[in-house]
């Protein structure tokens, strides 16, 4: 472990993605309501769609085109919109809720709690997500993610990449930024982490995006303070 | 069960008093690092009095004589002026830091984390303390706590009893007051929740202020949703 990394006293994750896979989840909760419906579509397609939607969201509240509003609620309204652009009708409220809760619901990479039991013995835990709080304690009670603290954008109100999202959690948790170590798959969060002071860990995710994404470029040796392939490999390489 | 408990899916837990105890953990830090140094006291008297000074420091912030302040700060100040007081001097910083922190090394109550494990399986467990996010993390990790979120004073920005604390902890959780238990061994801090709508449940921890006080009044039977003598008691009651 390099001495920069010995000050390291607590982990952030990015959590989309970095820790659980969100296009086969979605994929599999939207083809479970869906399906029986007699609707028959591209899964992963689906699911794209979906998350494209969810930038250009998060983007009006960043610019403040719109008052703070929770990822659940921007998911729901990315939804209907997506099902009406797919032309699926007919879903009752309920039923919107249920598959807009599959965000509730991923699986994590297969790697994800075994690394992640590993780091919290020598680390604090915590989620830097852009996921509100519900929806982090509702997956990670489903999954078993052993969090010690759920942090991120809702209790920064303000998203990722905002400065604010990483500079609140922080403060939250007491620490000096160059203590903590903002662990992501997108270079992206890193990128936004670094200049508040934090250390970085990319983790490669090559499958994010599907199979057919899976040449996903990494970032140059070098970029990040610290870069594995697992969860398992990040604690090798953080001596836990 | 009753059928207003029935809907209930998340509890929050006042921590100091209800969760762990306090007195005796201030007490056992207080004597290790002053008793080498000559000082002798009675040390369950020493943590009633830094337990004394809590309220009015609180209280400041409250009325708004004072910007926000998180606990670790507001008991940094009341060690300080408590140790004036008591004519004990010499002490460095780092060794004040370090008496300060004795509130991140408290004990739990001996039903404590056996009835936390059985209340996790069926609800949310969420602290909804005046102790702020970094001293309550460090308390679990060391006493063992499995807390799915911390909340609190800190992420809403206002100390118990203060009707905004209770009310950004339902926000946080997405979920109707009603469906939230606050859980908590002081009146006060019950008879705060529920004018915000959260059911409430009473356990009775007679040696929070130590052997002569235990003898501490009970509230009279049905002024609470629920009442109890320990956390497996409370898990037996909501059918955990």
């Amino acid at each position: 472990m390099t001495p920069m990394l010995s000050d390291i006293r607590a982990l952030t994750f990015d959590v989309f993605g970095t820790v659980v896979d969100w296009r086969s989840g979605v994929a599999r909760e939207a083809e479970a309501l869906l399906a029986p419906k007699g609707v028959s579509l591209d899964w992963g397609d689906f699911a794209d769609g979906w998350r494209a939607r969810y930038a250009p969201a998060m983007a009006q509240v960043r610019k403040g085109e719109r008052p703070w509003t929770v990822l659940d609620d921007l998911h729901r309204e990315n939804l209907v919109g997506l099902l009406q652009e797919r032309g699926i009708d007919g879903l009752g409220d309920d039923e919107v809720d249920q598959l807009n809760f599959a965000w509730h619901r991923l699986d994590p990479w297969p790697d994800a709690v075994e690394g992640l039991i590993r780091l919290k013995r020598r680390f604090i835990l915590a989620t830097l997500s852009n996921g509100n709080v519900a929806l982090t304690v509702n997956m990670a009670r489903r999954a078993g993610l052993p969090w010690d603290v759920i942090l991120g954008a809702e209790v920064a109100g303000a998203y990722k990449p905002e400065p604010q999202a990483y500079d609140r959690a922080v403060e939250l948790l007491r620490l000096q930024p160059g203590q903590v170590l903002m662990t992501a798959c997108h270079t992206y969060d890193l990128d936004a982490a670094a200049p508040r002071g934090l250390r970085t860990a990319y983790v490669h995710r090559p499958l994010e995006f599907g199979p057919d994404h899976a040449d996903r470029a990494r970032p140059a040796p070098g970029t990040y303070d610290v870069a594995a392939d697992s969860f398992t490999e990040l604690a090798d390489k953080l001596g836990c």
